[in-house]
């Protein structure tokens, strides 16, 4: 196994630890949505090293920031690393800033190697951290990376509100991030992220490169009745729109229980009007998902969806509209960056699995851009958003170790 | 029978009508929101009335506005009828509205008849328009004679606000009516009123008593699950909170819908933590009610309601909490009361129905602190809160009445 220390385990540790005191929780989680208070001063943290490092920072209109280390010139193309700062509310503290700091000592492992053996580099290397990935404050998810892709209009983006109706626009300017700059264009996308999954726990192995991404469907659906007082109305006349939304809920359970592929459905949201305690609910709006590997299933799920919501409406004395559709199709990721991560791991003694990823990813908007890759290191008992998400020391340096000897690859071979 | 015309009809009649011009609408209906410019309006030309005549008038702090009329002398006890001014947006122009006119009327009949026959009266007389009962600009209902009950504290009462951020407070002042009286106690207390359904119409008859008000049991109960990632999270390893309360929300309605004696159901307010679209629900909170003219069909509501929490939390792997209780119970109005009603109704020749009510009405407020009692004529079709809300003026007249004997006999007994 050669250089097995290409990057600096412990440089990676402590700069990955010094992102914790933004928004970091007494129970081991991070609670830092995004382009929050504590959101800000983690992208002035990261902004700070950047410029320390000397690299070129620039900040695009959604906020995303990235950092170009000029090693082959300005002409050259580029090779970016990243992900996201963003987390769930009250989530863990490796899904995203794993990403963002490992590209961060990647970045500064090559540098070294560069300026110990000379100008081999044929690529600049840059660091990107994406706005709005987590989607949990305002949606979309995967919001700066789509607009960067050119997936999402700007002002679309911008003018998203989250449960206070404060604006992503708005939110950007309070924190000092709505840039002018444009994004620079890649050449190809590299993204470690820790797995959300346990695939790897029981195949006991410890690194994993996704092939593809599953596809969803996310609707906006809005049951509506009449609003009634809960006390006189009789039953018979009540028009109860969260209970034709309870039917559905049930209903889209069902839908994955008994599919033979497998499909995932949720309802992470209900908006209830007027939500009051004794007025029967005149508006139930479900934000739900459908996914799934094949698109047979995800076609087939989305008709029975529509099919199920008409039923609780009719059971119900309701109707249903559907107030926004975002349909994202399955994908496939860079064969030829495969092959090189693949290479890279078993120059060190690593055997890489080949997975698929459910979750959303950066890499998913950018694929459609440049050829893009995501690879995994181990999830303890596949937690992820929630405090309790946990990736070790030794599998987190594993990673580090991996995106910067296939990223070294990258810019030399390109 | 005797005496079939002690009220005055045409005064009475004349009297009501006046008050359309405060807010009736071109349909028939009525506009006139609590505390709104009509409101105040209409609380001038009561005052105006009150003062013509010689009542003491004194308006509190939460704007109820009391007449007394001297018969027994500063020290005797006090006969109190009324109702409200306020109606509901676009309703009718008999809700509460009559109640206060027709205790007018009574209060000038009884007058005359003093003055014809002699000293006879134990008691002073009093007519009352309480603040809010509607509930529709300000929540809750019943805001005024609650205040003057001991049931909602001044302060509390004051701060609500309406759909344009104004508070009673505020409103109160604009209109005049902040006022700074303490409201006189009552001994008994009679309130007549459109029935607000169709109990009578089915009977053919024309009068009712109402013996209790259902009681309430309210219910915050939270489904607990787990914060995961919609995506990736295997679907058996969900703990989906809103899923185990779409199962309850669903089976009240079916406890409901199968309960042999009258049970109203809802949930009214659902919160859900953290509500992201894309984490699996951990908490769903429910806001339920169970409500019932039988105290039986009530308790038997609520073992049944939690056993389906317990079934629904089994099912989907959650578990469930209840983080607060508040029961309501069955109210019984003063039998004294409905014995006098039901003598004077048949003296003249009047058979009197016994009915329930299910919504509050300021009598339910005052049963805590005084003896009370509820008192209906028809409403065609049973028809309330909508401009067809009609009831004859043969039944309007006899109601007034019945109103005029039955407060005779409390002022002249007691």
């Amino acid at each position: 196994m050669a250089e097995v220390h290409f990057s600096n385990k412990e440089r990676f540790r402590d700069f990955m630890e010094s992102f914790y005191q933004y928004g970091g929780t007494n129970d081991g989680g991070m609670h830092r949505l995004s382009l929050s208070a504590e959101d800000g001063h983690a992208r002035d943290h990261l902004v700070a090293w950047m410029r320390s490092e000397g690299l070129k920072v620039s900040i695009d209109p959604i906020g995303n920031i990235f950092g170009v280390l000029d090693l082959a010139g300005p002409g050259a193309e580029l090779v970016l690393s990243g992900s996201h700062l963003d987390s769930q509310p009250h989530g863990g503290r490796y899904d995203g800033a794993y990403g963002v700091v490992a590209s961060c000592e990647a970045l500064l492992a090559i540098r070294e190697r560069v300026n110990r053996e000379g100008g081999n580099a044929r690529c600049n290397l840059g660091v990107v951290n994406w706005t709005n990935e987590e989607g949990a404050r305002f949606q979309p998810s995967l919001l700066g990376s789509s607009v960067h892709a050119g997936l999402l209009e700007l002002p679309y983006a911008l003018s998203r509100r989250d449960g206070d109706d404060i604006s992503v626009g708005e939110a950007l300017k309070q924190i000092g991030y709505a840039g002018t700059a444009a994004g620079p264009s890649a050449a190809a996308y590299l993204e470690l992220h820790v797995e959300c999954a346990d695939v790897l726990e029981r195949a006991h192995q410890h690194f994993a490169v996704v092939t593809h991404h599953w596809g969803a469907v996310k609707y906006r659906l809005a049951f509506i009745g009449k609003q009634a007082h809960t006390g006189p109305t009789p039953m018979a006349e009540r028009e109860d729109a969260l209970l034709g939304a309870a039917h559905l809920i049930i209903k889209l359970r069902e839908l994955a229980d008994k599919a033979s592929t497998p499909l995932h459905t949720s309802v992470g949201r209900c908006e209830v009007r007027p939500n009051s305690p004794n007025v029967v609910p005149a508006e139930a709006i479900l934000f739900i998902e459908l996914r799934s590997g094949s698109q047979d299933t995800l076609d087939r799920a989305e008709q029975e969806m529509l099919a199920a919501a008409g039923e609780a409406a009719a059971r119900t004395g309701t109707r249903y509209e559907v107030r926004s559709v975002d349909r994202r199709p399955i994908g496939f990721f860079d064969r030829k960056m495969i092959e090189t991560v693949t290479q890279e791991a078993s120059a060190i003694g690593v055997t890489t699995v080949q997975t698929d990823t459910i979750a959303g990813h950066d890499a998913v908007a950018m694929l459609r851009i440049c050829p893009s890759l995501v690879i995994n290191v181990p999830s303890v008992g596949g937690v992820c958003h929630h405090p309790s998400e946990y990736t070790s020391p030794a599998d987190l340096a594993l990673g580090v170790e991996i995106l910067t000897r296939t990223l070294w690859r990258l810019v030399t071979e390109a």
